[in-house]
């Protein structure tokens, strides 16, 4: 009670602080601390970072400065070489440096690691094993604390898988955590929980519109205490990898049950046979090399079926419980995202010059930059509370607002990063800052995990339901 | 402390409840509370409610459900009559009751109240004339408390001056409260916070830009032991009301002083001879009667000199301190003017049919209302984070996000209620429903206080200054 | 054809000149003219005027400089007076120097004429009174020729009714023009060409979404040689003129007939006993005195069977021929409506100063101002060229791109005067300038003859239709 | 005469005919001239199309349904191989289709094709010679004709350069058709208009924001019979082209001279030695080869001075000259674009299914294809009109309505593909469909020649100095 007291007295709006440069002292917080002291009695919360998320927020964003910032050319370099699919060391070196700094794995909910080491435990009695194995577990924040730290990762395309906080992976791990069993477990999330392997995620078909999931045709066929895989699947992120070597995969195991349990999820060995990578998709002319989204042929591949997650027709039930918090993951990144694209922009502003005027002193540079901002500012705010809502009401009540903010994280950073590539110029088009790249990454995200449109049907669905029964 | 922790297990997000109907329960807010107790270690907070500021927003509620919606019709017609510029009876009896449920002088903030207090008790002995007087000092809120309760205010034009929470009669008495003499106090600030007496602000003046302050020509002239007023000012609202006997006025009492200490604000009687209210001004054609748009002429006008306001030179101080919260204020009854809007479009979109089918059922309608309501819940956050920054930071700090409230409140609001106009068609247009008249008065607000330019300016360069010195 | 060939030559493009300042000089048209000689040979065409539109266009802008903008503040004046409900006399002057100056009943088309001129013809052999009578059909101009000269009354909310061409009595007496019999040639149409009476159209009934016509309630039945009308209308525009005489009725004679063969149109004299004007309706808060909008109740009300209008189960067939044109010389004026706006606010940036600069110097004012021009001009070309297809086409081909301009005119019209409004400040929200006003009375516009709604879903089917069938 | 009244007679409007699939037939285009033959004396033009264009758009329709469309696909693959810096055969055969078909540069106005002429008269006497050269001089089209057929080309990236109607060959043959002398034209402009060899435009430059070319910093220095170039530039499309063989470069050949008199260009052999390609540079992740926009140092390279275009100091009077129709051809072909993405957005959305309904029929599609079609009929109006009056008014007078043609081409037809882009799901952002790669392509536009920025400047500036002098 008294530590939490105590935090509540020194804690500090998120709002104020922005991107990469600054790093708030501690003596600023206690100042601040003391002034507020009075207002301690006050009820009513807002959102304000504990002394802990503080913490963890300043290494992070240190860490970006010092480490990832400098070497985002050079890892750009290697993606548009011919040795595009393989992995620079330093993305390695980086990885290990997370680690050493208390950084891995920070997207981790406390009941998701709560229940993997329940699951653990009851297999081992190797105390030891599992202190190295808690260390795996993340920090034990919430996915409102979360946010202030994935938020920081989104600045950087490189940042979210040095610290062990990508996509697909975080929403493969959260799978495992959830729905898999011990044995599960142990061959495949402890080494992702590592860093060691990653993951693929085997959803959408190229045939079907598979933002509806029912209309997904991949069939998951049980002979004997096999399956046998048969589909086609695309855009199966990050399994150009060559770190890959698992994908869940979503198909159908019995084409005749009710809709939403025809669905199952299993675990597929990338390297079985059968499992044919045919090539790496695009995104605006962009491969995301290494890191990829592949299209991929299943032909005949026999799986063990050990390997369905939970059980057959249950593919459904998980989908819905691993998208929640990973809607709002990529939320997070995107306000990350606008803030890179606010310093760019502004930065290029005040030092370039044009008709004897910096860019900053012409047209609506300034009217325009105020609206971004103001966008952002609530965009964030969106964010932030429904990560709140997502830990306090649970993943079903906050699902309204878990939407909202997924249609508007990505508007509002395309049109941040919209003005800032006009205010570059044709430099803002190339590869030679991050803004196009950013720029098609973002706009993947007004599809990817559910278009805007069907998250605009979820909430006016709400809306109604709150006046009337139509 | 132990009441603080409580407070905070019990307290539910402002968010998912929603616009008349419903009166949260007391049973569920308990049941709220219990599964959340095991999240009460989380550090960080997020906007929930207090069970005080709940119980008064229930109260609130209720009130204007029962009594205040039921009349609003009424109050129109005579204000569109040739009585318009007299008072409803009812309205002052709702003052009454307002009273009597504890809903009344909610806006007053602890700090205004503690001065107020003091300046009051180096005066007098009389204890009980104290406790009657403290019952007028509001409930003790903070600006973010008050936000939840302001919204709801908003949802109404005739709710605000039914608590006496109405502009600008709550700028008026602020000023009064933090710069006002024990004078002064006794002889206006009291009258008005007992809702006897009602006032006026006499700033803007039609041959200049009056958002710049030092365009100001109306001179206040010292002869004696008096001040002689002349100019003209207009939009001085709440001037014709019969009620209104005071007006804080905006003037020059020094032409050759430094830019921002020529102004000073002085109280004038409204009965001095040679203030001359010329007429009233029109919103859209709304005349806004019985409140109504002044336009005055000041000649020769005589004020003793003990009613100049902290003394000379010292205008531009106190509109600064005055503009704060208020604007804030006009933020959160647009957030409730807006889900006025969302309701009266949902209710008409489910009960109206074109073609063979629901309004709700044609073209974009619940594409819309979902874009409506994520407009609506960003905003709403940027107004509670803005008021919780004027809490924890003062008003200079909190003045960027107070802008960009400024800025996003009324926009969003004017947005929401041309969808909820076009669903409801010619009748929207009319007199028939209240869109009409809240469109107008919300499109004032990208005015009034500032216009939105003028924010967009400080919310850039606070923006450029956070990056580099230009 | 040489008369044709000289006119190519001599046109000049509609978009260059622009509002109420400047009137071409002869002279320039000549030397335009030879400049552009060589090029006559070359095919393909655009919009530019013919001499004798050029010639009506420059005597309307003068007579519109000379006399109507002068007299505006004095038509409000009254119009917003207790004696709102008159007619000022500078009105009906005005309409005499319009007549005198060959600027009346422009915009009628040369067909109906032609169809009036031989109805007319098979009942009289008197050749003067036919000359006389043909002096009030107009210029024998087409729907695009119209175009030019239409824009130009739609910057003063006064001037179409001088020149005779203002709705609802345009499309009432394209009704007559079109289906009326000789009879009601002689007694209804006569006197509204001569401009001595005026009309209102009795369509929109409160209690049903009217856009759907076949909603509609009010009920025509017969009784001998009678009908007898019940139901109520509103937005029954121009019936509180006391000059108004006539209505034309849509009603229903038979309820059990086919969706659209139910409905009829008759004409109802407004003295008839039964026919009660309930109350003016507001815009906003405007009731556009004198001519207002009423809503009226018509309770047993017997009509004649003779003033029926082409016969029983046709009103919807008339409404379908009525629509077209009238809804394109709405948008006409909206261009013109934005022309006005346009000038008003670059009047007000170039002559009033803000922190020190010119109000056309801050901001975002010049980058706006462009982009309100270029949608201006746009929308202009599109209104044009769905007045020419009109022409050339139809109205059934032709429904398209009107159903294009009838969106994008209004909704143009609005940002250009919100900007206008904004630039004004308090002003532009006021009686004192004519901006709120007009933007009231284009925000009618998306609702009026068609919602936005209906017509978007017109040009969707088109879209749809012409790609493939659904 | 007769020719001209009888073309009048046949037009037909240019609007309703729409993408890809249709061919109006000939009966169609005779029957609706005896339909319109009532209207001949009619003044007042508009756009519709002569028999002689009309023709020329029937074959070039076709020969994009019947050889490009197909074989689209093909040439991308080849384009995203390791051999993708090299021809497709099947170009070189499309434009000798294009020659035999009679659609060869038809770019080329009229007056530029004349003073080539002249000056190759004026030094051979070989009739035969100039009768094939005739051939390569276009149809003798005006710029608003040419509109009717670029739009068309604007379907597929692929097209411009068959018809050898593409950037920057026809900006560089323009620039040599006005202002090379005899020589450059035999060496340059002869292969080039025979489509032998391609061009490139050496003028941005990295470090400097060169939409102000008075910016630029290439230095062009005398050395005897020589000019020895020194500088950077980028962003020089179509230099990676194998058969690019020649560049304008832009530089300033006195840096002391008054500001728009210190820039020459010059003719820059592409072999010359220091001419140095650094490197392709990306649009969004494309590098638009074969084509390419290079990066290019030049290093000391020698160049003989007969190669200056004009004369020194005379660049930046080119540079305006070479602007207005390339400008406008970048319009034209946006129009035919934003076609393409609403025919392929309407096919995909009649064809796939979600939710048991197809796309059309889901959320604001409807409404959003009507929004759609409004905006790119305005605008395609907006570049007609901005191109009729380039021909009538020429470069200078019609520069406002080309601005703003280059405003809002770009805009809209980036709306019209993000739309069709969202419909499209993740298939639209990858390299299946052409959608992705226009969308980029698009974007270049609103920066390249002269950013939206610039553009509203000077529309807003003419907008200024119409109403009054500042």
């Amino acid at each position: 009670m008294i530590y939490f007291a105590l935090a509540f007295v020194r804690r500090e709006s998120i709002l104020p602080p922005c991107p990469p440069q600054e790093s708030i002292s501690q003596e600023h917080v206690q100042q601040l601390g003391q002034e507020r002291r009075g207002s301690l009695h006050s009820s009513g919360g807002r959102f304000v970072l504990s002394p802990k998320v503080q913490g963890l927020r300043n290494r992070l964003i240190k860490l970006m400065e010092d480490h990832i910032y400098p070497v985002e050319n050079e890892l750009c370099k290697l993606a548009q070489s011919d040795k595009r699919w393989s992995i620079h060391p330093e993305e390695e070196r980086l990885k290990e440096l997370a680690k050493k700094e208390g950084l891995w794995n920070l997207w981790i909910p406390c009941d998701s690691a709560a229940r993997v080491k329940q699951v653990i435990s009851g297999q081992t009695r190797d105390g030891n094993a599992n202190t190295a194995f808690d260390e795996l577990l993340g920090a034990g924040l919430s996915n409102l604390e979360y946010g202030y730290l994935c938020e920081i990762m989104g600045r950087s395309i490189w940042a979210p898988q040095v610290f062990n906080c990508g996509a697909p992976d975080t929403g493969n791990m959260e799978v495992l955590m959830r729905y898999g069993n011990a044995e599960q477990i142990h061959q495949w999330l402890v080494p992702l929980l590592e860093g060691k392997i990653r993951s693929g995620f085997a959803m959408t078909e190229p045939q079907v519109a598979s933002s509806d999931a029912t209309n997904i045709e991949c069939s998951i066929t049980r002979h004997g205490d096999s399956y046998i895989i048969n589909g086609r699947k695309w855009w199966t992120s990050g399994a150009m990898d060559p770190r890959c070597k698992v994908l869940i995969l979503m198909g159908k195991t019995d084409f005749n049950a009710p809709k939403h349990r025809q669905q199952s999820m299993i675990l597929v060995d990338i390297n079985t046979p059968g499992v044919n990578i045919k090539r790496p998709l695009t995104v605006f002319g962009f491969d995301d090399a290494p890191h990829g989204h592949a299209e991929i042929s299943f032909e005949n591949v026999r799986i063990p079926t050990e390997n369905i997650l939970l059980g057959e027709g249950r593919g459904f039930e998980i989908a819905q419980g691993r998208l929640g918090p990973g809607r709002l993951h990529h939320c997070m990144r995107l306000i990350g995202t606008a803030e890179r694209g606010m310093q760019m922009m502004i930065q290029r502003a005040i030092s370039r010059r044009a008709f004897d005027k910096l860019i900053a002193q012409h047209g609506s540079f300034l009217s325009d930059v105020a609206k971004c901002r103001i966008e952002l500012e609530s965009t964030r705010l969106l964010v932030l509370e429904a990560a709140d809502q997502l830990d306090r009401l649970g993943n079903k009540k906050a699902r309204g607002t878990i939407a909202m903010a997924k249609v508007a994280a990505p508007n509002m950073a395309l049109k941040v990063l919209d003005m800032a590539l006009q205010v570059h110029g044709a430099a803002g088009l190339s590869g030679d800052t991050v803004l196009a790249h950013l720029w098609a990454t973002s706009r993947t995200l007004r599809i990817a995990d559910g278009p805007d449109e069907v998250h605009l049907r979820t909430i006016a669905k709400l809306e109604l339901r709150r006046r009337a029964k139509l």
